[in-house]
């Protein structure tokens, strides 16, 4: 059987949501399956690559702003994101929590998550907000809230995050298929096709 | 009549050269033409941006590298660039000169720079090396070697470098279609669906 397409995300990231999207459509036409696995965008941008971060990237920083709308728009995806930006560390957390005890339900979780902050523009990074998500999908919140605040769930995201740059993740969204990295939600057709014509 | 799409490019990148070339069937499958634009990666990058070149970005940098192989080979365009990182200055102030005289002779001579470059690996920095592919073209090399040296062929190409910043323009290949900015040629597809949807 074929291995499962690794996608690394991270909840910040409206490539990330879009890119989660498109992905998970193209995977099931080729008969294979997601492996969701998280990443934080600010290590890898800040503390590995010594960049600043992409919203206060003058030129840049505006473009994705209105490009990230424009290309949800395209795929009909609702794109209403809160004025602030999310810490996305709570939700993170949560999802690798959730991970580790049974991974369809994270997956649920972190597609409610991001429906939740970029198609209806609730804070994530707001506990009541992020418990709410999670209890819509019958998760304890309060075993929730307590798990993210303990050190070997924020030990285990860690660890995720540094796997994540072991294997050259830099980007939200990233894939790996078959050994092969992939960086972001404009290249799921590049996917489709290598997937089409098995490799190079 | 359509207006044309605007296309802004450095030599210097394989994403504009991989880029001129898919989006110039697209834009033909459209009844659109494209205007050539030189601007200048490392201004926006370095001056305005205020990040590092791309080479120089760890996990971006090793990815990037890799990617433009793996792209340009799922289009069958050669892919064979010197060891050596080319300095663009030459070979935009050429096309600038060009563009001034002969709009069509300076695409020919920029597609015959960037399949030297990157298709065959010659080094368009060295003034032989862009004479040889302009008089390839019949353009007067002794000329060509005056005009990149002087005064008015340099403030030429800064007055197209700031129109792409003015403009939004921060990277290489850039499409301005019907005013709505894109970046990448990743994103052609995307220019694509929007040609053919009259917009959002």
């Amino acid at each position: 059987m074929a291995k499962p397409i690794e996608f690394y995300f991270d909840f910040i990231s409206p490539f990330g949501y879009i890119g989660a999207h498109l992905m998970e459509e193209v995977a099931a036409q080729h008969g294979r399956t997601l492996d969701w696995r998280p990443m934080l965008l600010g290590v890898a941008v800040m503390n590995v690559m010594g960049l600043k971060p992409l919203p206060d990237t003058p030129l840049k920083g505006p473009y994705v702003r209105h490009d990230s709308r424009r290309f949800a728009r395209m795929f009909d995806l609702p794109m209403n994101p809160p004025e602030e930006q999310m810490a996305p560390l709570p939700a993170a957390r949560a999802f690798a929590w959730l991970k580790d005890r049974d991974d369809a339900l994270a997956v649920r979780f972190a597609k409610a998550a991001m429906q939740a902050y970029w198609g209806e523009g609730r804070s994530m990074d707001r506990p009541d907000e992020l418990v709410a998500v999670a209890e819509s999908l019958g998760i304890d919140g309060g075993e929730l809230t307590a798990a993210i605040a303990s050190e070997p769930v924020k030990q285990r995201l860690r660890d995720w995050v540094e796997l994540s740059l072991d294997k050259g993740v830099f980007g939200t969204p990233s894939f790996i298929v078959d050994g092969e990295l992939f960086w972001g939600a404009d290249r799921v057709w590049m996917i489709d096709r290598w997937l089409e014509r098995g490799g190079w």
